[in-house]
């Protein structure tokens, strides 16, 4: 198929757009990523979430170290195409870094950020080579 | 209450936020739009979803000329403390300028973003004044 769809996305001037992931069954909102037009276009081709990393400076494959990688479900697009939504299936159960589902696990209460979600998995763990 | 909530939100350098928004029921997610420390100080003490509009500079409470507000049920901040999630009810059950119930009503599908959404009111009805 043509690139067109790529086109189609307003990429920032850093060609990047934010990415939020779903999970497919459930709703919940797991992550925020960057994507730029390669992380988009592997996303698509390979069916599993890849972002484009604004530290290390470089494409990543969900899940790569850690193996909680992102089973991608459907792609949307927002009004002004500057923003994507990844409909997923999140492998392992865990989403964030720390060894939580979701990385949005602090929940605003009575002006504290209060952590409101287990560690499912000790990032020792998960991250061990 | 004090600000150190504010100051614990990693603001990019512009000093802006993604802030997605998603229904608290059903956990549809309708947009994404930009806060900053105004934006979000604003959100928590009127309870109803502010944004920094980038393209007129200046904030903006969501549904300001729709009605379409977000009330906003809680408030969520993810692992990197760069990222906010909102639960809301969405006010009129449209969240997009376009007059669907969500921002994200393009899918791809083959190669081509199709719209997958109907249009629940014409925003010339919208936005008339």
């Amino acid at each position: 198929m043509s690139d067109n769809w790529l086109s189609k996305v307003n990429w920032a001037q850093d060609g990047l757009v934010p990415a939020v992931a779903q999970e497919a069954s459930g709703g919940r909102v797991l992550t925020l990523a960057w994507m730029n037009r390669e992380a988009l276009k592997k996303t698509v081709h390979t069916g599993e979430a890849h972002y484009w990393s604004r530290s290390r400076k470089k494409i990543w494959r969900k899940g790569e170290e850690s193996g909680h990688v992102q089973k991608v479900k459907s792609i949307h697009l927002d009004c002004d195409e500057d923003v994507i939504l990844l409909e997923v299936e999140q492998i392992g159960g865990i989403a964030c870094h720390t060894g939580r589902h979701s990385c949005f696990f602090q929940k605003l209460i009575d002006g504290n950020w209060v952590p409101t979600e287990p560690v499912l998995k000790d990032p020792a763990e998960i991250y061990r080579k």
